[in-house]
């Protein structure tokens, strides 16, 4: 008789996705706790989606204290679970003095909540497909439906102006302190998107699953853009066009969102 | 002590696909659950080739009354399953008052149908090859031997015209009423694709299985004819090509759907 | 205590590929058997590459009656196994008249087969990268070491030409008999590579593994000449140098196979 | 009967990766040995990354005996384990003389060695990203913060030119001799990497992980100067940015040698 014991504990591991005792727990009742959840998950999509790097990040703002924000420690964000989750202040400090080492570029997040009371998420991305557009200047415009959350110009920030200023060897590509953090805030103004000359793009939100599809829907823009613009002049959306269609599909989030996670889950390299 | 006994149903779980408890059921002898059965097998097909993301949708008239058609609730078609399928009349209202919630763009597929009385599913994408000749109005034309179903010159739905006499705030995108699909209808035509500038292509044909051929040959078509076209000019298929190769390649779409349908297996996300 | 028995056969179809037990069987003795098996293989590595569609055929000449050779009926490369195979003369017929249907465009191997004595293995692909140099009339030609076997210019077929003579219902794309495959034949020359214009190419050799290897040089050297084109003008290798590379990477070709054997495996879709 | 235990190393041989009891070995105590295992780990993740094929190599300088380096037998480098490394010495030749056969162009690594006291790792890749710079002679240069490590413009090594006083059958592509590698290595200078004409690219630094990063990132930088080639005009990394960014992001190296390392292992196509 071809049978063999497996225990629920050894089955979820060789089925990764498909066991019935694999099943996904209940949020978690405490929204700080569900936005965590979120920012794991997240970290888990975007790589999996090829947005995230080894170095891109994922952040959500405390539902509880809006002066404290969630991060992951400095790491690969495939790689992120919950005991890497750190609280972090305004001031860019980590609530926990002992907490583990954070990312040098955090002031991208910290700077950006300081600035924008409306925004709830924030991911820095070093996304392929929009660092085209910042190396040359062309502007990225809303082509897509789904990227009708993009203003007409998506704003490009040029760390080279913002360091104007820094002595010669400080004069790097990356945001490591608050002056070039509020810089890149200024930049993004009030949209959902800057890119970042050689570097990637910052995208925010009013909430983390709204991020993550303005990532992916960024992503996917600047693919179809860059393909439209090599076979002739382009038609963009007008403001109409992005106005109606984003309210419509702005209701559909989490329907992406759960085949976003289903696909991540069947190739986590977590755990 | 939870525990599983490796029995067949367990193990398919596991392997997905090679074990030989999961040989395929027969298919259905009601020629409505064949239907549904190759909707739902669709779904993950072109989600797996890459041609529906988590918006698109598959639907399949009704073999006993061609008045109703099939299509799933609105979700990510990779997710779907038989208690999915709802059943659809052309007024574009389902047949149970108390079924799930339906796409919105639903009225592709009612408008289609009853405008097209040989048509007998309908496939709505957001394909990323042909979107950027809608973008650029450069017209799609047949390229590739198995591409022979295209005409001369796929047509483009320009929402824009369709929405000219609409409300400003409801200038959108998406086709989510009975006159904006009468417009993508009659701007099909009598032909098997159009495509829709800034938001992807509907696919038509005789059956099912005809227009996922369709519809992942289409997205062949438009990336030989991108890459060829910046190569220089292109020599496109005669009518008589196109006519005499479809006579002969329209024989063997089964042997692509049974690849397909192996390959989707094997990487499947429902379940 | 945590443990599970399983057989071989079942871990086999769990693990698919490390499993010990699952050892690949010595190659046959039977210098036709050897054969047939690397026409499987071949069949399932060229798919895994993505030079293999629905559609493509790979064979092999026979070792002991070199006017018979070996191709898989009519389906899918990435699913044929032994029972597939049959075994065919140089005048297209099958040998056993019980034969399963084989594919249309068989004609290409048996006219390949009679024009070339040289020809041991014939692969006929739709592969993308070539499409485009085929629907331009651009030459494709050797820019990488490792595609050195390709002449200054890889001769065209154009269909249209050999079809002048046909009805005009006859007018298609595909080599469907002996008259298309002789005109085939006749622009392959002596070379080891044809394009055919809007449908793909046909690779011929000494050996199945090395038509295997030029089939996916081919490819990639097709991508990167198309890739270095839009950047400017590109410096092709010169007659000494693809002589004296191939001479030297000729000796390799077995190191690619295992390779791709291996990863054929390792996503094999057939069983 | 052909039974097998589910112990933990079966359940490793199944799961690949998930399995607690699979946790990595520590590295091992001796300099050597790690580095091995570095030269095993690289040879994986570079292949999983897609910056090495069947041919590419990797190779790390002794710690004990700087005139020896560690390099794999002629092997597919996914394929590569411990009993595959051999010794060799800076006269390119084996230390044991009953090795298994070298790659031909192990000249590359003896060369660049004896060339360069700083250089601890060698990669030999035929990286497509990079080969049509060398094609075309245009210049590779830095236009992203994790590719500072680029020189202003990366040298590129004209094979033709080294070869011109060779017998003219002996005119090849590959690097198959010391009078050829000191070519190549003079061609490096003291930069990090050298692209190599219709052929791919040698990258080389102080420790191998660095040099991992390089080549991932050098490839990366390649792709996105291309695409941004074709829309405008492009704004490259500026010297001081290139230096600041790279002494903040060196740090940083092992934090992507994790990932990548996790996906390897993941798709390993060893064992």
């Amino acid at each position: 008789m071809r049978q063999a014991v497996l225990t629920c504990a050894v089955l979820s591991a060789v089925t990764v996705f498909a066991c019935p005792c694999q099943a996904q727990n209940p949020p978690s009742s405490d929204p700080d706790e569900a936005r965590i959840e979120d920012v794991i998950t997240a970290s888990h999509i975007l790589t999996n989606e090829g947005i995230l790097d080894s170095f891109g990040h994922v952040s959500a703002r405390s539902a509880k204290n809006p002066d404290h924000f969630f991060m992951p420690r400095a790491m690969p964000p495939a790689l992120v679970s919950r005991a890497d989750i750190v609280e972090v202040g305004l001031d860019c400090k980590p609530v926990d003095p002992n907490a583990p080492r954070l990312n040098g570029e955090r002031y991208i997040h910290c700077q950006v909540y300081k600035a924008r009371g409306d925004v709830q998420s924030v991911i820095h991305t070093h996304d392929l497909a929009v660092i085209p557009f910042g190396l040359t200047g062309i502007a990225l415009k809303p082509v897509l439906a789904q990227a009708g959350f993009l203003p007409p110009q998506v704003p490009l920030f040029e760390v080279r102006e913002a360091n104007a200023s820094e002595p010669e060897t400080k004069r790097g590509m990356l945001v490591l302190n608050a002056t070039l953090g509020d810089a890149l805030a200024k930049k993004l103004g009030a949209g959902p998107v800057v890119l970042m000359r050689g570097h990637g793009s910052t995208v925010v939100g009013s909430s983390l699953r709204q991020v993550v599809f303005r990532a992916v829907y960024t992503e996917v823009g600047a693919r179809l853009q860059t393909e439209a613009m090599r076979l002739g002049p382009v038609t963009y959306l007008t403001e109409e066009e992005t106005v109606a269609t984003t309210n419509t599909i702005g209701t559909q989030i989490d329907r992406a969102w759960f085949l976003w996670l289903k696909a991540a889950r069947k190739r986590s390299m977590a755990g």
